[in-house]
């Protein structure tokens, strides 16, 4: 069992290096063998060399993340709210997203989904 | 593919028959070999008389819930957080939660998964 206050930890590790465009640090919160999906329903990154391209790419758009809410944290899952802000296109993006990491016993993520679609989606 | 729209209107019948105390109009929204885990990591319910019963008890506490900001959709899942607010032993508690609905093709909820754990408990 990963701790909750070593998951609380590797949410909040995750939105700073996110916020700070490094996704070498944001890889290193992910397992060698880790998945991601994101969005929920399309194509699955795996393995943490993968994910880490896909967080290169991601930060490319300058999207930053806001919490919107406390991580709820039970299992092996800590799940949390936030909020992605981007200018695009000349003008400011949010998207709402509700992420959920699934943790290993080294206080890695093994599993990542990003919950969101088209309804979440305001100002494209 | 259940429809975004219908699967938004599902969650807020949820919450709606929750707080009305209606187990049966809680369990309607369920197929009938669906399967809840509330909390994430604790046993699991398996059919929507179970799932019935689960929602029966639940009630008991007078638990009423309260929406927490919008709910993501994509593919399958609908993800929405919230907070339960109840009394107990004389005081008012409060327990942050953030739901997983998946959906079948008819709009039912196939899967139901509960994320909170200890930390997310106030006031207890």
């Amino acid at each position: 069992m990963s701790d909750p206050a070593r998951m609380a930890a590797a949410v909040e590790a995750y939105v700073a290096a996110f916020d700070a465009g490094d996704p070498d640090r944001v890889a290193a919160l992910y397992a060698e063998e880790a998945t991601l999906e994101d969005p929920i329903g399309g194509p699955l990154q795996r393995g943490r060399e993968a994910i880490r391209a896909f967080y290169a790419e991601a930060m490319k758009t300058g999207a930053k993340l806001t919490l919107e809410g406390p991580v709820r944290i039970g299992g092996d899952y800590a799940v949390f709210p936030f909020s992605v802000h981007l200018d695009y296109d000349g003008s400011p993006k949010r998207i709402d997203v509700i992420d959920s990491f699934r943790f290993n016993d080294a206080n890695q993520v093994v599993e990542m989904r990003a919950f969101w679609g088209a309804t979440n989606m305001h100002g494209f």
